[in-house]
């Protein structure tokens, strides 16, 4: 069940990856909720601004969250993010052991939870996080296809 | 075959984690050489000091060193590092295009190149890093297992 909480984080997150593709980096967008559904965080994708390619939004909202909450564990924090989770952010959301995870647009190219590796799937997996893909997901996945088509008309 | 300046690289990431013992991090260091086998940068796990669950000394040391250069992508780089990258870890080699990783202790439980979900051997992997493992592995492993067997003496 989608709670307003999650609806509002993602509106923020769409938000975000708007912002993200005005400043020319990939429109991804994402947002940390607390256990009690209040905004830790919101974090754009950055990968072009501060030359970090690992400055994925969901990186950069959960190292916000953990710096605010004073841990570097989001325990009973949700993560609200436009698209699937890399390889590289499911990895993180294992380490900030993140207890769920909602996404917009799946991505069977670079996504690592529902593709890819499927991170939270392997055995050796310390931390599996509540996961729900699809919110908002045609929203999400026209943002990301809008941008690239701008790119490649250069 | 590794190199002198890959040798080198190893024992200051090898320092790196004993220093990193010493605060209390768990051991594990990291140096980003260029391709002519300069020194771009160093750095040590910092997860508890920075509140930063992907604080790792791998993407410390990544994230350092395309500030240093200018870029987000490592081309030509070589990633040393004393303990098998995780999938976090791993994922992020991949975005900054590390060209070549040397690690020093295998690690089956938490690994993401050798061991779990095998990052870089995924079918989608974008970018698949030269990878040596094993390097100054006896030393790497004894640097965990003592820093571990001292937290549970308490």
């Amino acid at each position: 069940m989608i709670q307003a909480d999650t609806s509002r984080a993602m509106q923020m997150a769409l938000d975000a990856a708007d912002e993200a593709a005005r400043q020319g980096e990939v429109p991804v967008g994402a947002v940390v909720l607390d256990a009690a559904g209040d905004v830790v965080s919101v974090a754009r994708n950055r990968v072009e601004e501060l030359y970090d390619a690992s400055a994925h939004a969901e990186l950069l909202a959960m190292r916000a969250a953990a710096v605010k909450l004073g841990s570097p564990r989001l325990t009973g924090c949700t993560l609200v993010v436009t698209l699937e989770p890399c390889p590289m952010c499911a990895g993180a959301i294992v380490h900030f052991r993140c207890e769920r995870v909602v996404f917009g647009a799946y991505d069977p190219k670079g996504g690592g939870v529902e593709h890819g590796p499927r991170v939270f799937e392997r055995p050796t997996c310390l931390h599996r996080p509540e996961v729900i893909g699809g919110l908002r997901e045609r929203e999400a996945a026209l943002q990301l296809r809008t941008f690239f088509q701008r790119l490649r008309k250069g």
